[in-house]
């Protein structure tokens, strides 16, 4: 078999049976091996972006990686935003490059580009497969590579004549390890710094699913610790039955705020917190200067476990968590605290919220603590135009549950493409679009350098001008679309999307 | 004045007055600058990859730099893939780039990437100014660096500390070098090899505007040199009352055949052909072995003045290029001769054709050298979605001309969202969609590897299945737009765009 074929089998023989796929010529060997190996499931997209924040996405909910298949050079380029946003969600994702055959590079036609350097920053692991013979071997430890915990990004670079040349050998398995168990003695010490007084336990990646969340919550109880969980998470638990946790704000003043009178800050999971930007006369950590920072688990480490070992070191006796059911549907005038409200009243069982709603998201958060149970993805790496593409992916790995993706019009622009995907593969995504018509952030963030707004700004910061119309955006790209201006005709399109099979997105215009 | 204004003081004295913007947070300084500094038309793009395409198209047309204001890490990074379309098209650019304040970098915020390791495949010239005292003179060199011949990308990157701090000094505009002049010696050495027969002259970049044209053709003429154009140009000059000239063909057999026979291939400003991709049992090369390759000009020599001196050494008399006029406009099916004739037809006078029109693209360029006088883009480096964001910037660079936007729809998707650019800014752009539904290069590029289609390659070249709605796409981003299935209504329809002032979108449904 060729080294393509070596490659398609391997995937699959070691459980990755679905690539999101751009592809460009170099790859085709790629795409023809896949013609001939049934059981990879192949999702297009129709930008390279897309593909890689729908594998994020797929990875969340799967809990495995999918493969990519992008185009050499420029292809991966188009990719490399939302693959820096995996890196940081820490998702495992097997990244597959093609590239000009080892011979012709040398002539640098004009595709040529430095794909091994661009994959670089992003990559947990970065090989060049340039025989036939070592594809196979690659791919397996490409797949163990990614899903070695806490998870990460393997990048396979795959040259057209290591494709096509014959003498590819399809590999198993290998073995991948678990999450590292967390010693005796730092679960003794983060006990002895919980009953000192004024801790905080801070929690992030794995300890925000529902068991960890709840062993917190015992000890906090226990201890009166705070807890407090960082401020973008990959995967949250929520809803109805399940204990809710604040988030560190992501504006500098609340942040600090928050953390103020911490002593002992532990992190189970989470990185100690930075600001996403640098302000003048403005701290870049959160963590005040008379905060202690130790970890009980890093992220890797079975935070998990570590927690639920706490508690019975602790002694932390049983809790029942809220059980405060969602508030009515709201009516009249559109806002945060009302979008939030009905969200948390209609919202399916079991849905995967994914939210990039920015300014305007910011105020959803609390009342939909008592939404129906459900998964929380956000935006991890601060690169906007993941929410469509993660949507987009969770609907493919998550099958059988409807997921409602909160979105910002302005970064919904930068991979809009995804709408096309999801029509494409009739996933079950309703699309809540927030249509401010602004880079609403920017006003925040001009204001936050002192600055009043001129001709330049209000030039870059208005997206009006013309309106975007999210509804024949939609509608061209084959996904159905109604507009909503008031939260009573917002609730009516939303019940009935999430009722229907299929994607629909809900223009939602804020005033 | 702080290291923003400083920047945008010495761009503007130094000829750099159009900046196509996609900012964030780490620009915000500059923006603010920008705001205090009047004499900078800003252009925003809601897409990194239209703000890069369109500083190319930009500069082609107006013969200097824009500036791009990118935002760092991973919003350099979806500019990248057009960054890369212009360095191949050898386009002065300055590529601005904000980063991570200095001093919180290490922090390893979220957003925070290898912005310098990403810019540097593709930048002739890289620098971050860190102080901000460094920021005036680093752009001024930077403007040099991309204007200086043949024409190259000067990034500069910027740290928020940098924009925001005192001590920014501006800079006046550097002494930029004129193209080399090709020495005596290589003139006499190429009238040389073009009389012994056998010869011909291989054009590119500079070479392909009308005067060098002309000059090629007495050459021709006085010699029996062949001429013949690089696949992909930048910008040919065009059209009734110039000189045409054959282009060699992008598949690897017929672009063989059409350098068959040649003993001396003399390059004017073109490289070297080879193919785009490596083909199995075929060679790279388009040059046989036994064609000895030379060079009269390389890029960033004056390969004009090169021809001209040539023409007068071979004491070659002048010629009257054809005055053919333009065929009637085609009826019926849409086919691409009856397409190319219909254009070469209705053409405005001093039109600028952007072509990124892919496999039904092939067969226009032969019928359009009869249209009225026009210039020629083509997207250069390969990576496709350059189309629209090019016709957008050459809109802004050759203000009262109209634009005729070629474009396939595969590859328009990837930066769709220049329309709404077009639209803001009200350019005057035609769009001509060409609607195949289907990545019909890969069909071909699948068959030139001897495979045959399966589920696999079905599912990923098939833009189908939802079709996707150009007419409503276009509406949603504010371009009127309709829909042609006979040369009759995209005669009346293209007829009727290029007279109405702002953007239009013409979908072609290619049967």
């Amino acid at each position: 078999m060729n080294g393509a074929e070596s490659l398609a089998r391997t995937l699959l023989a070691c459980g990755v049976d679905t690539c999101f796929a751009n592809p460009g010529t170099s790859e085709m060997h790629f795409v023809a091996a896949l013609d001939r190996v049934p059981g990879i499931r192949c999702v297009l997209a129709l930008f390279e972006g897309v593909a890689t924040g729908a594998a994020d996405g797929y990875a969340r909910m799967a809990g495995k990686p999918a493969a990519t298949l992008l185009h050499c050079g420029p292809g991966l380029a188009n990719g490399l935003a939302n693959l820096h946003n995996a890196r940081r969600a820490r998702v495992p994702l097997v990244n597959i490059v093609g590239d000009q055959a080892t011979y012709h590079a040398p002539l640098d036609p004009p595709l040529a580009a430095e794909t091994a350097a661009w994959a670089r920053p992003v990559s947990a692991w970065l090989r060049t497969a340039s025989q036939p013979e070592a594809v196979g071997e690659a791919a397996a430890e490409a797949v163990r590579a990614a899903s070695t915990p806490p998870g990460g990004i393997a990048t396979l670079i795959l040259p057209s004549d290591a494709s096509w040349g014959e003498g590819g050998v399809a590999q198993g398995p290998l073995r991948v390890p678990a999450p590292a168990t967390v010693a005796d003695a730092a679960i003794a010490e983060t006990a002895r710094l919980l009953r000192s007084g004024d801790a905080m336990l801070f929690l992030g990646g794995d300890a925000l699913r529902a068991q960890p969340l709840a062993a917190a919550h015992r000890i906090a109880a226990a201890t009166g610790a705070r807890l407090m969980a960082e401020t973008f998470s990959a995967r949250m638990e929520r809803g109805h039955g399940r204990f809710a946790i604040d988030r560190l704000p992501y504006n500098i003043g609340p942040g600090l705020a928050a953390l103020a009178g911490v002593r002992h800050l532990v992190l189970v999971g989470a990185d100690d917190p930075v600001a996403f930007f640098a302000y003048p006369g403005q701290p870049g950590r959160f963590a005040h200067p008379e905060t202690a920072v130790t970890a009980l688990s890093r992220p890797g480490e079975d935070g998990a476990d570590a927690l639920a070992r706490l508690a019975e070191r602790l002694g932390a006796p049983d809790i029942a968590p809220p059980m405060d059911g969602p508030p009515a549907p709201a009516s009249g005038a559109v806002t945060q605290q009302a979008l939030g409200e009905t969200l948390a009243a209609l919202l399916p069982e079991q849905a995967v919220v994914v939210e990039e709603g920015i300014t305007f998201a910011f105020g959803l958060y609390a009342p939909m603590a008592t939404a129906a149970p459900h998964d929380y993805l956000r935006h991890v790496g601060g690169a906007i135009g993941v929410g469509l593409p993660l949507a987009t992916g969770a609907a493919v790995g998550a099958p059988g549950r409807r997921v409602v993706s909160i979105q910002a019009d302005g970064s919904a622009l930068y991979t809009v493409q995804a709408l096309w995907t999801q029509a494409r593969e009739r996933l079950d995504v309703t699309t809540v679009m927030l249509s401010n018509r602004r880079y609403a952030i920017l006003d925040h963030e001009l204001a936050a350098v002192g600055a009043a707004p001129g001709p330049a700004s209000r030039t870059l910061f208005d997206l009006g001008n013309p309106d975007l119309d999210w509804v024949r955006i939609a509608g061209g790209f084959g996904v159905e679309a109604a507009r909503a201006e008031t939260m009573e005709s917002f609730a009516d399109l939303f019940a009935a999307a999430n009722r229907r099979p299929g994607p629909f997105l809900i223009e939602l215009v804020i005033p």
